[in-house]
């Protein structure tokens, strides 16, 4: 099987069932469509179920459509406050909890810099709370928010300093946001995925070394992730796959053709190695990312506003985040 | 013959090659190599020969290796230099001759930021020696640069802007830097064209409409570029295009499913439609585009600095520009 | 008389009057209070009126007030439309005539970039509407938007530039946004002037050399600007006068104290001598101008919008222009 | 006397030898010339000299002179290997210790930004020798580089932050970069001060409101900071003070008027209350500090780079960090 990385559980059950006929037991997977957006649950229940799957035991809700990425103003406030929701569904606050927003991945390459895009549009609250409680709402709840970049930019994992700064400020959930990669070009900024297992170790572009999960840091993490890239190689194994399907479909069956086409077909080395190693590497992403990126931060940091403070509007986000 | 869309004529050729036995008559090509830099000089001489490549009528200097995208300070230092000889050869300038330096592309857009980039770095000259001329070294030719934007920013052609520019200020060479697209993942940022040509219609990734070249400006046109981005579709063709090749490889001779398998290598219909329409849009880039852009930028302006002034150094550039 | 540079006609009218008893005969000036907002016209008739306030004749509009800084999304909203308002009041477009939006200044130093961020903010449709007019709403005009830059960046005048680009597209009207110099500090982004006398020489921060107006461009100028920057000689200027006055208020009337105060008061030499050269040359701004600027810019370009196009709202330019 | 804030200890003490005639006796000051560059070593060293300076026990050395924000690359090499002599004789560490730089400050605010873009520019060299030794020359140390942003962008003090990782990571040394006030605006960015003291409480645009020092942190920490602005108020304060000057010497000795000026003179509530509460909180800086603080960060950068890893030079670094 070739390793075509995806960081979206939904994903990961695709190519698990293109190999296999039935999900693993401990799998469910349950799907609604609201205001035009698809949304799939997918809850992986055991040890086994996650192995298959290659993804943690939890709970991921990813929600898809086209009209994500288009982004007319309405489309934004329904998805701010879809997002609202299963942020809700996903944690349990109390009032006055502390939450640590942790904005993961390269702010200099512009498909990683989703989550320090999304950290510039969280509400900050927990200074003023601190420091002039009397100015400040009794709805909101203190918030910080933190992007501690990448190894190669700070020489530090920023799961160390994510981990330094939890310590000092005993966060009681922290909300981790990230750029994905997926296989599939189509899902590019039209997909967003929440989950309660944290980030696991080698997922996400920006590489991160060990897990921001409740075993490392001892709180809840709920991760939120939306795919920017897929990398060149699933195009070339998509496009292999494809013209082999065409001629298999236009082949006798049983021939001799049709079983040195199906040959071919499951001879992932072949099929991985028509990119050379460097090629396998470049990233796929539409032409106009930046814009795209800028769109979808703000509507992941809508979503954590919303959900994190107590009856505030669009409106109160933005003059409090401008 | 699939369109995958290349601004370099030694790519042109590359492709016409595939399909034919001979060059034109009216194309000449040489090689050499200097320094770890393979020189590729394209000559193409007569309308015929213009035609079958779809490439004016001019000379294409192609400098090619991979130490240009490692770019250690040594080798930054020789690449200037040779930009400075190869843009000597290409123009013809008299003492205190005004040029102006275009800088095409959308500087929003990582890959396409190169042509503003290369303006940011260049020695703006023609004001001062107007203004302060008592203040400016005799060496020094008045130079001007501008970077006109995208249709999609300004609502007006970049080539409508540099016609009204070049209009009121008279240059005696404009030098037009853009970012290109190649069908070569491996030509990304490591490969520097420049042509007596100017920009044609429909090349590059600013989507210039009209072109910019002697016969729509009045005067000499250079255009100096370099490959930023691959089409998906390149990557698609690429591994289908193989791994009809392996089939091949492995079936009889003029058996029928060899006779299949060149049917399909030769339908271009077929192969250019494994990817959705929306699919052959993506751009392919390494990760790290930016540093490779504002790295190539740089020797490039450091070429044009030195080709343009007399007797100056990277380091008199370097307390210039910064 | 100091020669404290201001862009404002009503700070020229207020230091006028400081140095006489009547406003010059064709100087008309009056007020009106709307939604917290102080609105001065002030009208110079005629060309005595202009010399002695040192401002081309025509009609100035001034808005003025605290909240304009706060920027809540009520004021941001009640001041887009009033800036429609009165730019429609300083204009005469048929449907269908093309508006050209000029962003004067320097991208690169903070105060300076008014015109150019409000350029970013401005729905360019003139492309739109030439290419894929199916696909525009009739109440759409043509519009076009640049930034020229700086002579120190490119080393031609913006004013040749923007004459350059007017010949081409020949708009009816061309609005000019600047950042401007005032000689108090609480102007400083509090205040929007509109006028229809175009940019003049020497005004404004970016230093235009010639004038972007009626004669030197042939189509009618509406220039829009907001003080971003005070000189550090204002504030030297300003503090000794008023310890002066503080010292003349407690001397005995006619007393040789007085007199000696009164002759330093007005010693204009002595006093603007107070601050070196360069000193004088620095600029007061306030800590937070990134964001005051960023605020300030997205109003004006929301009043270009609304006024330039029929029949749309905030939500609909947040869409067009994201 | 008035409360102008300097975070230079040199400062401190020009203005306490404006109030008294002798300096304590536990402040040991010495200056030498190089290269153009005045050196001030000013040394407090007791707790009755660092009451009277407001500034802790520890040495204090400034470098100043116009020539550092001319920066021709003759001088900007020469002030990098200055630098990294002086932090050489701060410092006192083994081969293979691991050092933290710390980049305080705003990094969305220009003049506040020097410490961030240091961190830009420094040799980020952990991962590397953790990760992949093998590649690695060994005259390099493990160094890593964080920006821990401010209070308002952040909820968290950077105080905070910087001890979360420390403990994370075991530094050797701790080096703190911050853009400094000073009340004299010809220093700005002309003056760079070193200190083994570590940042104090109150000082720096940052706003620290804890220290990062040996005391707070366990290990020894050094400062390194340069002033980018001056307070509107030392510019109101200079000019008041300057005009009573010339009117004392224009006066009669003992007379009613110098006795009354000399009253205004010391009379700091009224001096420093000719600016209202808002405008003494404005900055003043040059128009080009965008530029001067790349430059000057540049600057640091190369000399922390020299000091920390054997055996480099400027090219090597310029190789390295691009």
């Amino acid at each position: 099987m070739i390793n075509l990385r995806t960081d979206l559980a939904l994903e990961a059950s695709e190519i698990y069932k293109r190999y296999n006929t039935d999900m693993p037991a401990g799998v469910e997977m349950t799907t609604e469509t609201k205001d035009g957006i698809l949304i799939t649950t997918v809850e992986v229940k055991d040890g086994e179920a996650s192995q298959l799957l290659n993804k943690p035991v939890g709970k991921y809700i990813t929600l898809e459509g086209k009209i994500i990425k288009e982004l007319n103003p309405e489309t934004t406030e329904n998805l701010s406050y879809m997002l609202k929701d299963y942020i809700n569904e996903l944690t349990d606050l109390k009032d006055g909890d502390t939450v640590l927003v942790v904005g993961l991945g390269n702010w200099n390459i512009t498909p990683d810099a989703l989550g320090p895009q999304v950290v510039e549009g969280t509400m900050v609250t927990k200074h003023l709370i601190e420091y002039i409680p009397e100015h400040i709402d009794d709805n909101l709840r203190p918030v910080c928010a933190i992007s501690p970049g990448v190894l190669g930019i700070t020489g530090v994992e920023s799961s160390d300093i994510v981990k330094g700064i939890a310590r000092k400020i005993n966060p009681a959930l922290i909300i981790a946001v990230d750029a994905l990669a997926s296989g599939v070009p189509g899902r590019i900024s039209t997909t967003i995925q929440l989950t309660n297992t944290g980030i696991t170790p080698g997922s996400g572009v920006g590489n991160a070394r060990e897990g921001l999960n409740q075993d490392t840091l001892g709180v809840p993490v709920i991760a939120i992730g939306v795919p920017t890239v897929v990398n060149a190689l699933s195009i070339g194994v998509d496009s292999a796959t494809k013209i082999l399907d065409i001629l298999l479909k236009n082949s006798e069956e049983n021939s001799e053709l049709s079983e040195k086409i199906k040959h071919y077909k499951n001879d992932d080395g072949t099929i991985s190695g028509l990119l050379a190693d460097e090629e396998k590497e470049l990233i796929v992403t539409p032409k106009e990312i930046d814009n795209l990126i800028s769109h979808i931060a703000k509507v992941i940091s809508n979503g954590i506003n919303l959900a994190l403070h107590r009856d505030i509007g669009l409106e109160y986000i933005e003059s409090f985040t401008f």
